[in-house]
């Protein structure tokens, strides 16, 4: 069996920080640690909609993701100096986008845009779940902000979500992969899921082998259980 | 329950046809249809291989995807005009490439490539599963090409592989969903398989509420059943 | 004497095909051939006018120009991917373009654009010629949509309009060049011409070794013959 | 019978004014002026050939064009502002490069590249046949200069190489048009021909009605008298 | 101490030439000559402002560089063609843009635009300071033309602005440096300046070691009494 | 005479703070605080140079900047999203480059190149002279870890480096702008020095009205006071 640093069981996952007001100007500020993943996440309230959603009552929300060029181990280009976003970039931002959505009643929200901007700062793995997680307890904090300032009449979120990485090394199943783990593995899921236990996005890939449909009922069975915990974690610090 | 056109079963493909040799440049050319979605997929053997293969002894295998401006109900813009691939045009050919490769020996291959090329003639749903489908064919041609002129001890082919979407409409899981279904559907899943049964990969996502993880198995149950006709579909068209 | 493939007369066409409603999307949709050559012409109809014709009365008809990456011997890079379009394809879609505007009067058409788009799907040499022939049968047939809509008075189209390439090979002057002789001609030229026989683009090119008068008066003869018969096919196509 | 600004005769050019060395740093710097148009055609010997060349023996000529956003009666956009090139600049580069090799022997070059940069400074109609005149001014310093150096065994000039534009504007054909002519214009036609009277290039445009092929022959014969002179000229400037 | 060609001593400006109405359709065209340094710059006037400016009875007055690709010793790639403005370039214009913004009222010019265009012809050292110099004398015709059409109640000019570049070369403090001795100096300060001989920038660098006060002192100095010539040349070439 | 927020005197400083090892992968990570302002700066090492300096026996130095979307009062565009860096962007890590390869042996350094990233976490005035002092700091760890690694004879770092802004707002010469006061200031001035107190870069700009001679001398002087003082912070945070 697969030995994870720190003694790490495998169905547990890395030390979780979740720090609310991190940088001043943005109306939600949060900084998601996984382990060694951090991830600045805020949300930007902004009162205009993109034209498809021009004079429809609703609202929008929305996702941009980056990685600072020396978050990872090698220095990465950066997309700016390089002109366009890579394709990794493009759909790791299109789920974060889709996972906020599907907690959200646009109509609630109004005829206002909330934009999270999601930047890694160090990477270890787990960006993207570390993101949706982080953004989460963002747009959370600029909702209660609208609240506050008397712009919304109920709350437009449903559900808290949350998202974790599980994935299968040496034949192993492990939940909340690190950057050596990912590396190995032969199957990567990236699960995103509500705080009633229901699934927003599953994206489970074979790296290596294709795997059975056993392998992929305890790969499930990891992320229900992480997922549980870190909406727990969002709660906490969105009790603060 | 949610009737369907043309009195499909909720659990029935659309009729499927995979036309061999639809062009006559490219060493694979295969037109496959469901229903009314056309895309053609051409493979093309290039005896050179990208940067981070060179070298290794191993080739590659990568995808491109593209839809005619008017393949859709209303003319999208020409993605060479606008100067950039939109992201969801960069997702869908990042996963056909996934899933080629994952029934891909590249050491088998020896360094050179295959390009595949998925270009959609007519849109009605379903254009990525159709293209991973059609793309196999069109890889096994390129591969038999090679084979024939005696360039490939062993076949670099592990297992056929192919795609279908489900999705639940009003409450119905559904097989194979055309563009109308595709639009008013809550959950959407894209699963591409192996011959022998296994994941390659599994895309469901939540389009308006979340889903249990009894429709999950639901959907996984059609998706199965779908793509082992699929299979079967392609190898009367290899056997041609 | 320069001897042609299949026994072709130095003035004979490639067997043509034109073929109606090939998708079912778009307002018209015409696969024309000439020969090993397949473009798919679409006409879109689009209910607004680019900045230049706003509120003038008139419409627009503009077209696109592009080849799929394998409809070539070897493969030519996506232009989507490269992010840009080529010199070469701007020039064609740009000669297209002027060509049907050349047989439209814009008043009658109302403010309204009718989009072409030439797709190559199979090339051997003539690809520009075949898509001017082609779009003009799918742009009658979108005429021919909003007619019965009753959406014009008049009809815009004021002549058939077809294109030919002529070119010198061997010395041997010939008409409707296919890829084996274009490339190894010494003067190309693509003739346009409307149904009443008269010019509407005359671009001749020395490749090797400039053309004199004499030369390129037979070259006009035998364009003058060839277009003369693409407008009885393109009659025969609509009167079906 | 349409009259002429300054009294110009139908059959007439502006005066014409080729000004060589304009600028230092060039091997070949040419001014050209037709009457207003002012068009500075620079000619850059480099010792490396493209790829495409590479270890062929054979040299490249190539061009490339473009205005000054203030050479026009309105501003125009700074192309590399906008970022990319237009489809006429780059139909006009492509053109003028064409006609260059029409005029070269590029194994006689040797493997270097002479690479024409036409700018116009004022724009008055004609720039694109201006530009090839004075290309090929530059072109032959740029030669010159070579042999000088002992670098070349045979001139790779094979003849001199000029343009026109003819039209017709009101019914009458017209030489060399400018600026007022050209905008109201029924048939644009440009010709590139060589000292020996042959032609290199021939692009005939009905911007309004379909030209015949009488008025065609009518515009051929403006063309080559003008050229005739063009290339007098050019034999001129040369001879200082 | 350094030696400078021509016999120029070191507080001396090469020999600047200011020729008003170079090319015909700009509301102001100046070319201007620091020895062989020649800019041609152009003021249009547009009645219209970018949106930042939009009802607010302000007017806007900004500038584009660029250098036609053989004014330099050796070929640059034209940007055009590569696609984007260097950041040199871009510097330079923002550059420009600024000190004409220094020396004006955009209240008094109302709402509309001035664009400056300076365009190097051929470059031999200095090309932003000539440009900054000419650009002043184009403005004030264009503003000229404005005010003769009755479009001004007051002049929106508060002072001319003149710039000039300074460096210390082997020791030596130069005025106006020409290629040769940008080259090989070791501090490089270019400085822009009103008629009533306050600065507008000082923008002072260290190619090789950092320079102290006493020099920077000493540069100032220079260039004061060199942008007080050009000021003084400006008001000769508008008085003529 | 302007208030300054938090009874700041003139010519003080905001506190600074600056953290090294911020991140874990980059081998120099400092995070740069001037009060709001957080800059992290990380220094990458990089066995190769740019193709300017293959084969010289010198490496290289260079800087990139971006700002976080969110870091400022309002969000502004990702500049990876709108496929390119603005003017500003690339004025600064130009800037940032020079700053610091004025204080680089690049003979010493050997064929490598120190790649510095300086990414605005929060914005509040003098984001580009944080970053080079924070910088410096960077490349000094990151010079150290290759010292102590042997690939180094002497140290390439020459003397350090530090900047920072000055202005005068309402009449009152300030050391060190916070955003409230660079948005009001008429003159603005950011100076680059060196440990042993040489100026590596001036750049003063006349924002409302042009500034003379004494109030350049006065903001000098200011800044000179500041460079000291943050030199000696900088060699605070080195030594431990």
């Amino acid at each position: 069996m697969f030995t994870r640093s720190a003694g790490r069981a495998p169905d547990q996952l890395r030390p979780i920080r979740i720090t609310r007001g991190y940088t001043m100007h943005a109306e939600g500020s949060v900084l998601v640690e996984f382990g060694n993943t951090k991830v600045l996440c805020t949300a930007s309230v902004e009162e205009r909609v993109p034209p498809h959603k021009r004079g429809s009552g609703e609202g929008w929300v929305t996702a941009e993701y980056g990685m600072l060029p020396r978050s990872t181990h090698t220095r990465s280009d950066r997309e700016a100096a390089r002109g366009k976003q890579s394709g990794r970039t493009q759909e790791i931002q299109r789920l974060i986008g889709r996972s906020m959505r599907a907690v959200f009643d646009l109509k609630r929200l109004g005829e206002r845009t909330i934009q999270l901007d999601c930047d890694v700062l160090q990477a270890d793995g787990g960006t993207r779940t570390a993101a949706i997680t982080g953004a989460f307890v963002a747009a959370q904090d600029a909702v209660n902000k609208l609240a506050a300032e008397g712009k919304l009449i109920e709350s437009p979120i449903l559900s808290p979500v949350a998202a974790v990485s599980v994935g299968i090394v040496e034949g192993t199943p492990l939940l909340d992969l690190e950057y050596v783990e990912d590396v190995g593995c032969d199957t990567d899921m990236n699960v995103v899921m509500t705080g009633k236990g229901h699934y927003v996005e599953v994206q489970g890939t074979a790296e290596g082998v294709a795997f059975t449909r056993a392998e992929m009922d305890e790969l499930l069975r990891l992320a229900e259980k992480g997922i549980g915990e870190l909406i727990g974690l969002q709660r906490q610090a969105l009790a603060q």
